[in-house]
């Protein structure tokens, strides 16, 4: 199970076989040196070029069916209040077909671990595991304060943890409190200790508007929400902290003292006009642990990472005046490794021992016309449409650009958001 | 000849047949309501939503060969000194396959007029003909204030002019002195002059970099390169300035009231790190007329204008701090109409009358997957790819994603490209 041989695939610049076994990669070795392996696929790449799954470290799966409702007229936070009540209407089978869509759209374009913060769960983990992608997904505490929705949120939590030790697969459950502007100080807490008790990942938005920052500095003597989320003891290696956009010097060394994982989603930012200039160079030197995502459909408007690190990579160099800012090799880890390493897997490169999770690109258009290396020509001139053949784990998610029922998936998931839009 | 009959077709939002004939949209009507010619091809779109072709406001086109040559590590005007000590090796079949590849790679992503500037404009017509790419070539003058090359370069033009007048097709011949920094006084006024008094169109860059801002006002009394440029009477109506990036509110006066074109290359500019604060609000309010362009490859590094619109329209909402900024109506016209009344076509509209310049794009993916309107959907989320067929004043470029002969070009090209590299 899981096993696979790859024939004639070009790693790092060389024809190379790769022996796939139990989902991860045993052997890469030059084209001709390995022995083919009995009863297991045979897959001749015929010179494709091998390179490691993305990792979204933040993203809202189902807001898939939810892209593009308020184009070119809001702030982040009159587009939250929109949100919330198209999310009144939500349930199990919005879920279900919302993260089937947006798995598809990420096999697409290359995605194979993402990490979620969504509504039911149980829902957005069988789409995931039909689809092969990788899952990380949270319960989401967003309590506004009202002390009711504290404690049954609390009780929410601890039973959805218990209903998330019986997935199948190797989903990762985590503990997402929204924001310090929807979340009670006490659920900020709590959160922070029960994902801890259990060694869950603390996912949450921190630092994404300006407005957030002021927020906060006024409700609680000063503190930003780095300051006041480590005057809590939230902050640390487990978390993993989504934008961070906004920060004071102070706020760059706290998170790098604690090694938190800061999360830069681009699209969103600038689409939404919340601001540009995450400060990479900064939170890197400092210790943080920076990775990309593309936030929800809803904002930003697709899952594309490949789109992600080309834009991420340009406003660097544009805001910072550098054109050698946020250069290929450190822009490629915070598409992969640095996002395994924050989730506590050994994935984000096709090296021996490493989880088999990767993609195969055709390179035999003008976008790889070049005497540039592939990554420049990958990441800076194609899109992810040259992505042709994607396995995870050593499961083969798409084959020579077609995903099993895909149609299907698009035709369902239309029905679902005609329910939503006129019900 | 370019007649051609497309039935089922969606137009703004309602299923459409178009009758064309002789290039142009004759008419539009619903589906089953104009009579079926006889003896044209018949297309049936099923279903497919039509768009105008792109028009390509500012690029090198045969810099196609040359992307990813600098990546990561230079200013602009360090770049320039790379690309011109590689640019003394190019020769015909140089520019004659580096525009082949740059046209395959505009129709693949749906352009359909492209405004170069670049050298031996007959090689380029000769390759833009071929693929069916309405092409805007140029003659650069670019002396460096040597005077042989003054007097030598003018000769060259006017030669390069009588040559132009019998190109076959449709396409322009424009006058394209370099920039004020790399162009003579005597013959930036020499080519408005010559451009003027035979209709020609004037392509230059303008105020790409603050360095070029800084060094015109030192060598010329304190005048802006738009300024100075103003007083040698250079600009008007027949002027398209490529960046316009560092503008005062002066400069953006006088490029309002002389009704110049002006250009802007986000990717381009980001990438090299020379500004990304385009005016583009005053700019369209002072009554200058906004384009966009990709630049060459070599900066940018592709000739996707979807790509160029997405993160023109981001950056804009990021840097100003406002998500309403160059909404999508005016986006598309930046990228379609404006770039058509530059240079004198009746193009870039859908509509009876207009050169049939367009385009057909397949929906049934998750991109599209919203209650958003196309046009959302189709910049901010989809890529080029799901562009599937493309007509250029009634020809067909583009069939079902494939373009006649292309795997042919791409062969040719990597050969070319290694006589580059290896000579």
């Amino acid at each position: 199970m899981n096993s696979i041989f790859i024939k004639n695939v070009t790693v790092e610049g060389r024809p190379s076989d790769i022996d796939i076994r139990d989902g991860r990669f045993f052997r890469i070795a030059p084209t001709g040196n390995l022995p083919i392996p009995e009863g297991v696929e045979i897959l001749d790449a015929g010179g494709l070029v091998a390179f490691p799954g993305f990792i979204n470290m933040h993203t809202h799966s189902s807001m898939s069916l939810m892209r593009g409702i308020a184009e070119d007229v809001r702030d982040l936070h009159e587009w939250l209040d929109d949100i919330w009540t198209l999310e009144s209407k939500i349930d199990e089978d919005f879920i279900y077909w919302g993260t089937k869509v947006a798995c598809l759209e990420m096999i697409k374009t290359g995605t194979t671990t993402f990490n979620d913060q969504y509504w039911i769960p149980d829902e957005a983990c069988r789409a995931a595991r039909e689809m092969g992608v990788r899952p990380v997904l949270s319960y989401v505490l967003l309590d506004h304060g009202d002390p009711s929705a504290i404690s049954r949120q609390r009780e929410e939590c601890e039973s959805q943890y218990e209903r998330s030790l019986r997935w199948e697969g190797d989903a990762q459950f985590a503990v997402a409190p929204h924001a310090v502007y929807t979340v009670s100080e006490s659920n900020l807490v709590w959160a922070a200790e029960f994902a801890r008790k259990h060694g869950l990942k603390i996912h949450i938005h921190v630092s994404e508007t300006q407005k957030e920052v002021t927020d906060c500095q006024e409700l609680h003597g000063g503190l930003s929400p780095v300051e006041y989320l480590d005057r809590l003891g939230v902050l640390g290696p487990d978390v993993i902290a989504a934008h961070t956009l906004w920060l004071s010097d102070k706020d760059v060394e706290i998170l790098g003292q604690r090694g938190v994982t800061c999360v830069h989603n681009i699209n969103s930012n600038t689409k939404l006009a919340s601001g540009y200039r995450f400060r990479y160079q900064e939170l890197r030197d400092a210790g943080a642990n920076v990775c990309l995502g593309t936030d929800g459909c809803a904002s930003s408007n697709n899952l594309d990472m490949l789109e992600a690190m080309k834009t991420s990579a340009i406003i660097q160099k544009a805001w910072r005046s550098d054109p050698t800012a946020l250069p290929l090799n450190e822009l490629i880890g915070t598409a992969t490794v640095n996002g395994a390493k924050a989730l506590g897997l050994n994935a984000g490169r096709i090296a021996e021992g490493c989880l088999a999770d990767f993609f195969l690109v055709d390179t035999d258009n003008t976008f790889f016309l070049s005497p540039a290396p592939f990554a420049a020509n990958f990441i800076y001139s194609a899109h992810s449409d040259c992505i042709c053949t994607v396995i995870r784990g050593g499961r083969v998610l798409m084959r020579d650009g077609q995903v099993e029922g895909e149609k299907d998936i698009l035709h369902n998931a239309q029905d679902m958001l005609k329910k939503l839009i006129n019900p």
